[in-house]
């Protein structure tokens, strides 16, 4: 399904090229790319929530919710079972797929703090155990260290169709 | 501009409640929470897009496209621009916000490798200089590694009003 919904824009009747086509972003984005995706995976993330009425509380839509939930179920990011104690009930709980996406709601709200949050960070994520402070990182399998955009390039990968990678721009080193 | 944008929203109409309105991660969605937008600072930051005809090979709408340029401008996110020799001309170039939405992309694009490119990642970000490999991570700042998502837990921070932070779950851990 996740094809499914990737595939039909390739080429398709919007003139997209391969900046948003062949790329995992925009793949992404066309599964939780917009505003109450992230909210909804960060409140089943953190928050324990697993019933409709749980995410209720975030303020969105009951026709938008739905909508959400059965989207995410549909791209695997969730599951939807009934308590065999409680049948009629419905929970919705993050597959392994949706639990990776901690690293970006993580990113994003590092992110809100350091530019949206005059007053310091609503919370802090910290790690289980030992209870430090977590924080997005970008790391390179060489050297380690990344220290800002200016030191990361783009380059073409296996899943770059070799024509659309002849087109990529070269940004030097 | 930012907290005009963030500010209204709480107590508002919707209804919303603390989840999504003393969260860093809501505020940076409302800044940059639907499908462009991540794509246009994804092309202003690799592919040294800058012209209002460089984001349109995107293939997003023109309407929409000024509207998220403007919208990133008003946001701090880029900074508008004509040059000396071409006072015509207009350019968009991210400002010191709109770079660090690097971490974002690469989280966001890892995600998408991992789960939507069954043909294997279309690029792979690499590191000025040395070339290697750059993924995204979790780090803990006692501990430094975080493995996964069970690891994390959320606390109330320094912005988050204490009659809410009282509010908020103890996930004990």
């Amino acid at each position: 399904l996740l094809h499914a919904s990737a595939s039909p824009t390739v080429g398709g009747v919007l003139g997209r090229t391969y900046d948003n086509e062949v790329c995992s972003a925009a793949r992404a984005l066309e599964v939780v790319g917009e505003r109450w995706s992230l909210l909804i995976a960060r409140k089943a993330l953190f928050a324990g929530a697993t019933r409709f009425g749980d995410f209720r509380s975030l303020g969105i839509a009951t026709n938008v919710l739905a909508g959400r939930l059965d989207g995410f179920v549909a791209a695997g990011i969730m599951t939807r079972r009934s308590p065999a104690e409680r049948p009629e009930q419905t929970e919705y709980l993050l597959t392994e797929q949706g639990r990776e996406l901690v690293t970006v709601v993580v990113a994003l709200t590092a992110w809100g703090d350091r530019w949206l949050a005059p007053d310091g960070p609503p919370v802090h994520y910290t790690h289980t155990g030992c209870g430090g402070r977590i924080a997005p990182a970008l790391v390179c399998a060489d050297c380690g260290e990344v220290h800002g955009a200016d030191e990361v390039r783009v380059r073409p990968g296996p899943g770059m169709p070799a024509h659309l990678a002849a087109r990529m721009p070269d940004p030097g080193d």
